[in-house]
């Protein structure tokens, strides 16, 4: 009889505390899968500055192939000072890599419950759970033309209509599984781009009549997330409002390394990494939090593999972790990294 | 013996709660203005919803012209419901008036003082003053080309080296007055325009040895202004991004019904103005906050006319009603828009 063929993870460790936490990662994965628990086969590959040492290139040709080769990609951090005035900057791997795997919706959670309100920096103490979805291959970080002379700069914000229309659709669909609430975020009273996903989001909203749905321009959207968080389900929004407003939501929760994401496209593997960047400043000194990476692992075999059993084991063995005070600096305790990851796999053990 | 030319001032009171705030805004400047005190012309035009509503046009050649020939132009606020669907909309007004009149720096000031903590929202119960320098006529609200097609859209973000100039030259100014810091934000590792605006921006900085200087991208500048708003002192930004986080910052403080702003060119009148919107909600109700109308009418006395004597009564006399608690229900009191407005000038008669 011939086996099942494994599922196959990529890992890009990437730089500065990428390596760190991505250890920390591996090390659960591993542990939730042994004993024929979870099979899968691990390719460890450079990526950002890693790479660019390497290589002169953030995103080699080998490191793409692995990944699309691959039912799933963990990503840690990449960036950092060291390529600050290099002629191939990391962040241009990640854009790359968004683009070939066509990783158009990015999903950011933003979630703050009982036990995490002490870490919030908002009074409001009521609890938060909503996310955003960010286009992540479009919009002004991939339109053209883009100039940079010496008089004068431009670059262009620029979508299609099934650009917006398939991330829309995305949107709605995990609006279903949610609070069935969907608010798309743009400047319609001022940009074209707006107007046009305003026009192509109503007319899907149409189509899914058990979603409510409305709008709000950015600037009024910056102010609610704070104001009123509660009043968000599904956030929907194009590339650059994703990007601020993503940091924005994640900082309300004030436990930024603890908060997973992911990105998908239609088909071919998704992408799961901490929201975090790369932490030049405490890399190497053992302290950075693991439990984004770790959360991002938790992320992966819920949506990729549909492994809710594990998910649960993991989620509540970090809840646990969290609430015996076994936490990182960020989180205001003096716990390194693998006394963390540590601790949590023990519990994981514990509880099987 | 010819009297000398008294100072001219445009009123645009606009719409909702626009005539409301205006009303007492007006009151105030009567009151610190009389028997001789401050002599002013006053001219109140129609603009916006309101001048869409009498002209067709939110912004109607005689109040283009009133505006021009003026010392200052104070604006209360535009825009609503009544004109979503209109075929001209009150903000076009807004951004021409800006155009017309070259206001190409927004000055916002975020400040939280001791008397003002309990209305953040933030646990954080340091003080906050930092300003931000938001680029008005430039960047993707004025760029072309622009588009709308059925299938596709896009706007253009630009900039020439001159405008970059310019407003880099007002927040450095500005700078020398305040805690002598600069922070420009922006989105160098993605956008060719924020590349641009470095590079100009650090060359600037170079003739300001004085003047601390950085930078920080859009996302992490989101998330600062959250958790560490006492690193700024003058943010720097473009039309977009200051779009986005003035409103942030304003949120912060809680007290959004309180913040006045100022637009200013390089030659010609300045205008001011409440930094909300015209708050379709509670208009007609008799409880706008007309603080931040009287703060923009202290803002004009002091930034336009030099007259610190003035704004010192005013300000003093506002901080007073405050701390009696005569405030309006977004301050959470329960004093209407009158009984605020009629307490501060009771207490300026007072003071004198
Ligand atoms: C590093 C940068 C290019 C990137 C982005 O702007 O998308 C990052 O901020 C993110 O949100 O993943
Ligand atoms: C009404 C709108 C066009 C305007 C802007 O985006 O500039 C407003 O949000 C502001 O900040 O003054």
């Amino acid at each position: 009889m011939q086996g099942k063929k494994k599922v196959q993870i990529t890992a890009l460790a990437g730089d500065y505390i990428g390596p760190e936490i991505m250890a920390a990662g591996l090390k659960v994965l591993e542990v939730v899968g042994e004993n024929g628990r979870f099979d899968y086969e691990l390719h460890e590959v450079p990526f950002g500055g890693a790479a660019i040492d390497q290589t002169g290139e953030p995103l080699p040709q080998e490191t793409l192939s692995a990944c699309q080769q691959s039912d799933a990609v963990l990503l840690a951090a990449i960036g950092g000072p060291k390529w600050d005035h290099a002629v191939k900057r990391p962040e241009a791997g990640l854009l790359e890599i968004r683009k070939k795997l066509n990783l158009f919706a990015n999903i950011r959670p933003t979630v703050i419950e009982e036990a995490m309100q002490q870490y919030s920096p908002l009074k409001n103490g009521k609890p938060v759970n909503f996310v955003i979805v960010r286009e992540l291959t479009s919009g002004i970080y991939f339109g053209t033309p883009r100039q940079l002379d010496e008089n004068y700069a431009l670059d262009t914000m620029r979508y299609t209509k099934e650009e917006v229309q398939r991330i829309t659709r995305s949107a709605f669909e995990l609006a279903r599984k949610r609070k069935k609430h969907v608010t798309l975020v743009d400047k319609a009273n001022v940009l074209a781009t707006s107007k046009f996903w305003r026009r192509i989001v109503a007319e899907i909203a149409l189509t899914y009549p058990d979603v409510a749905y409305d709008a709000c321009y950015v600037d009024a959207a910056s102010m609610k997330i704070i104001s009123a968080p509660q009043q968000f389900d599904v956030i929907l929004t194009e590339n650059l409002f994703g990007d601020i407003l993503s940091d924005e939501a994640a900082e309300i929760t004030g436990s930024l390394g603890t908060i997973p994401s992911m990105s998908l496209g239609s088909s071919g593997p998704a992408l799961y990494e901490p929201i975090h960047g790369s932490a030049p400043d405490i890399a190497g000194k053992g302290i950075a939090d693991p439990i984004s990476m770790i959360r991002s692992v938790a992320m992966m075999l819920a949506n990729s593999f549909d492994r809710a059993d594990l998910v649960a084991q993991i989620t509540t063995a970090i809840n646990a972790v969290i609430s015996k005070q076994i936490v990182t600096p960020d989180l205001g305790g003096n716990a390194s990294t693998t006394e963390v990851t540590d601790a949590i796999i023990t519990t994981i053990k514990e509880s099987r």
